[in-house]
């Protein structure tokens, strides 16, 4: 067991001796006594050294000569104390061990506000030091705890996917290439052609969290070039109502878990109420939402994203979404065929695939997916891919469940509900110019 | 919610009418009955067609014109029957629609004996139809949340660092190149650094379950150019004994979830038992462990290995571990510091990490690390390293808690686990001659 004893475990140690380690978070030295903020990740605390003792003076020799963000162990004695702010405990100590010394920092990590993005990202570590970027980083975990727990609940298999994969398939002009000893290979865009061969196989219900690449020279606050990725996949649906149905638990499940666990300090800190939204979750056709955002904001589709969305749309959608739904969430369908991948399920020309529109955002993708071997060759063959995707469709010539599924950029998740950029929420970000640290 | 119902909850459907999905497993075509098998990833179900009754002939139509392998959609009874051996339970169908036709498969993937590995891997899908392969999906898939959740209990904070990497780390001559727009970039050998970053910036505790990538060319049964690590790091040890304290109690939790799900069913299917190790795990001084070869085996560790391990060490000392201490587990450690990474701690000449091996390999890699910039600078230099680590060192230049960790390949335990090569083990094999699918 871990023996370190946390800020938010020391009520369990009222009056007893232990030894507590953690950062010099400050110092503030008055004329009869010395406080010392230590700091862990669940919080700081109070240590108290009196000058009045003669004891002491060793104890405030070492911290005179110990700069802020430095880390110690201290041995001391853990006192309640309504009189101290901070949770009303104060540590005595008897002995002060500097573990490591902090030399002066680059920038002030409390306050951000005038300090250039890229210098917080090459000094990403201190950047992380501050109070909101380290319940971000709590918050995108919890999230997919939260996910996971629900897919553990109804039995789906978490997989590994390789990453290093042989042709550049799916869009091959944002694909990135590695020297594979004396060959080629890519990175993958997305696990979307691997889970489906596990429904191939057989095995029903998958998902996978990994990282995903893609080769795209833009610079926005929305896109990286590595990114984490949600992925899950299940066989034997009906239709892509299914899909949406348990993309619809899996957020509940995910928002109801970062609520309980921080949404109160969410809101103290980035001023952002998480809101649990219920099921079923708003549904328009595309044509509908047109029309809906022409007639109420004037937005008119530009023509050559007939068919789909737009950022303007996206932004617009979820004003749509909350003002005539009072919902955060809305399911966009009905895509337009030739806007969309051609491993999704059409029926009657109607694509059976949605979006799904958050803070105005896309965060999903989803669909069923084509999954008879005719049909997919079929649709193959329009998008002109050839070779590139020849491996993928064996996996349909010796039987294949219908299944659907999506993917939910993790990133994104979390930037939105945060209402950070990109470069902020990754825990290191990773952009055309961006490689370090 | 899901609404496929699943063979093993078959039981609370009897006398209902319901919808039934799976692959067909075999058919059975009696003089008077014809029999269906029917699978899904959970197990296998009789349907039973009467010839007797006229209004089946059209199922039987149905069935006789679809092969094995195909997957199918039935409305059925679902009756208990105890002269059934699959359960007691029997479908009785009302009708079949064939969701996807299965042409004839290249082998049979319930006699994989005299199948060419290659060719196993080619139709991987196919091949983890086995119910020995599928059951190792399930056993990989129960393992990590074992793991996890026992993290997730004590606080650990799952993060996801980047794979395109700017410098190539840690040990330059086996990572890939990436082309990189008009740059270069790697693909990281394994989180270390990263987790490490997180000590730095005070998270604590910390895991993370992603790909890592290694450029050797070897063909062995072990090694793998792309393989998922279980890694972590936790801050505020007081030595590296902590870290072996934590990975036995990960340890016990995984092991402990898989014997509970899938005990029974690997000793079924791989004639293996699932031992669940009891706490503390036997250690041993390399020194030791290199007389106790000898004494017992007759065996020298060859010259240029001294200091360290190689194969037929691992697989003695695993010898050695049951013999003479009754376990499956054996801790190694006092390794020379030379055979070590440079960011492992010593103490006195001593290196503060270990070796855990496991059923005849190692398994883990673990130690305290060093946090104290000025012996993390001498390091680095007395291996040779420069410029490569430089970014890696300003880490500690600003406090950093002392801390420690390990990383445990996911395909590596399931292996042995399950006694399987590595090429049968990992979800898609990657090697140097492997890419595909």
């Amino acid at each position: 067991m871990i023996r370190k004893i946390r800020v938010n475990e020391l009520n369990n140690y009222i009056d007893k001796e232990i030894s507590f380690s953690g950062f010099v978070d400050a110092i503030r030295d008055k004329k009869w006594v010395m406080f010392v903020i230590l700091r862990d990740n669940t919080g700081k605390v109070q240590m108290t050294i009196e000058k009045s003792d003669e004891n002491n003076q060793k104890l405030l020799d070492i911290m005179n000569d110990t700069s802020v963000d430095s880390t110690v162990k201290v041995a001391c004695k853990v006192l309640k104390n309504d009189a101290v702010k901070l949770g009303g405990i104060e540590l005595i100590p008897t002995d002060i061990e500097v573990t490591s010394r902090a030399d002066t920092l680059p920038f002030d990590y409390n306050n951000l506000d005038g300090v250039n993005i890229d210098t917080r990202l090459d000094f990403r570590w201190l950047d992380i030091r501050n109070e909101k970027n380290m319940l971000a980083r709590s918050v995108e975990s919890c999230m997919i705890e939260g996910m996971r727990e629900f897919l553990y609940k109804n039995k789906f298999t978490e997989i590994h996917t390789p990453k290093l994969i042989g042709t550049a398939s799916e869009s091959g002009s944002s694909v990135f290439e590695v020297k594979y000893f004396n060959d080629k290979a890519y990175l993958a865009q997305s696990p979307q052609f691997y889970k489906q061969m596990a429904m191939a196989a057989g095995m029903d219900r998958v998902f996978e969290v990994a990282p995903c690449f893609r080769a795209e020279n833009s610079n926005t606050n929305r896109h990286a070039t590595e990114f984490t990725s949600f992925d899950l996949e299940f066989s034997y649906i009906d239709s892509y109502l299914d899909v949406m149905d348990l993309e619809e638990d899996l957020l509940i499940a995910g928002l109801t878990k970062v609520k309980n666990e921080y949404g109160e300090k969410i809101l103290e800190l980035f001023g952002k109420e998480v809101i649990v939204p219920t099921k079923p979750f708003p549904k328009i056709k595309l044509k509908d939402l047109y029309q809906e955002l022409h007639d109420r904001y004037g937005f008119d589709i530009p023509k050559e994203d007939i068919g789909d969305m737009n950022a303007e749309a996206e932004k617009l959608t979820y004003q749509l979404a909350k003002e005539k739904f009072n919902s955060e969430f809305m399911f966009v369908i009905d895509y337009a065929a030739t806007k969309r991948p051609f491993y999704h399920m059409r029926e009657n020309g109607v694509l059976q695939g949605y979006d799904l529109i958050w803070r105005g955002a896309e965060i999903t993708s989803g669909a069923q997916r084509e999954h008879r071997y005719e049909e997919l060759v079929k649709n193959a063959k329009e998008k002109g891919l050839g070779k590139d995707v020849e491996f993928y469709l064996q996996f349909f010539k010796y039987g294949c469940p219908p299944h659907g599924g999506f993917a939910v950029g993790v990133d994104r998740l979390t930037m939105l509900l945060l209402g950070l950029t990109i470069k902020e929420t990754q825990f290191l970000f990773r952009g055309p110019n961006r490689l370090n640290p």
